[in-house]
């Protein structure tokens, strides 16, 4: 058998990583009853980053936002997914990420754990142009999702558009442009019967 | 609303290729009964090709890779996913896949789709450094996901330890200790039962 201690810690984490395809988020594949898992999401993220890279509000590195819409939600596999818009859940979960991170990331060789690592805390906690258009991204893709859908998931967890405003508007931060759009579409969704006005 | 007619094309793109989310391939995630899509397909090898990057046997620009392996599967929103295995199936396979090329990445914005068009081409036919590497890259996800599936996928379309060697061999041409890796693994695979030597 090949003797390379270090290719073989690299595929244990591959393999480690494929529970992200069981970790489920709140969004709706489009057309379909079936929940979006964290890896397909990390996936279209990526795809969105090469797409409308020009909308940053800043010039970025391509490769690096790359990097971080991939890895973002790795953390998840030990975390769960925490819906935007639970306020409670949200106050836990940065301690629960955080011991995420330390495992998993821990079974890299150490140069490149530290690297992925890295990359993830800039994500979570950063102010690069980099960082700033990534979580822009991660905002814009469940409102086309739930928008696209006619408000879906909004409609099934209560959401209102005050919420909807509140929760999105450093989008803004990454990309005015897409904070722009965004706003159509919120409006829109209000007008459509999408998202509604206060709590039922 | 907005009047930004590249941007409205460009979400529309993004919209689409949520179908590539209900494209099932052959392989099972690691300890469920459910058939991996290839977008969380895409995703695996994207994060495969930051981790294993220093494997290539020649030097690779990481981002050209990325942008590879992430869209190298969206022709398959029409064409389907056709089983590595079925001879048939990839006769037919090219004129399918490029009428899919044609149709989908028409609807980008004509540099982009002109761009994009050029990776997925380069993915399927070139000699680039970057393309041997990616095309390794697909070869060796569904391989560990047979080994550590104890074979599952394998073992339940009859498949063949010649198969397995002919079918992979290239993997060599993008990286040789990957290849290296994946005959200590087929071979193992052999003396476990997880691979057959003769068809049944």
């Amino acid at each position: 058998m090949i003797n390379n201690e270090k290719l073989l810690q690299q595929i244990e984490f591959i393999v480690e990583i494929d529970k992200l395809k069981t970790v489920f988020r709140k969004s709706y594949i489009l057309g379909t009853n079936r929940k979006e898992n964290d890896a397909e999401h990390s996936w279209h993220l990526a795809m969105m980053a090469i797409l409308l890279q020009e909308y940053a509000n800043e010039e970025i590195d391509l490769l690096y936002v790359i990097k971080m819409v991939l890895l973002h939600d790795i953390i998840e596999i030990d975390a769960g997914d925490t819906f935007c818009y639970d306020q409670q859940g949200n106050l836990e979960k940065s301690v629960k990420e955080q011991a995420a991170a330390d495992r998993i990331y821990s079974m890299l060789p150490q140069d490149q754990g530290t690297e992925l690592l890295k990359i993830w805390q800039e994500f979570e906690h950063g102010n690069s142009a980099e960082a700033k258009f990534a979580r822009a991204l991660d905002r814009l893709m469940p409102l086309l999702h739930n928008y696209f859908a006619e408000g879906k998931s909004w409609l099934e967890n209560n959401i209102t558009v005050s919420q909807v405003l509140d929760r999105n508007a450093h989008i803004g931060d990454g990309s005015i442009t897409l904070w722009e759009y965004v706003q159509d579409i919120i409006e829109d969704s209000v007008t459509k019967g999408y998202l509604q006005t206060n709590k039922k």
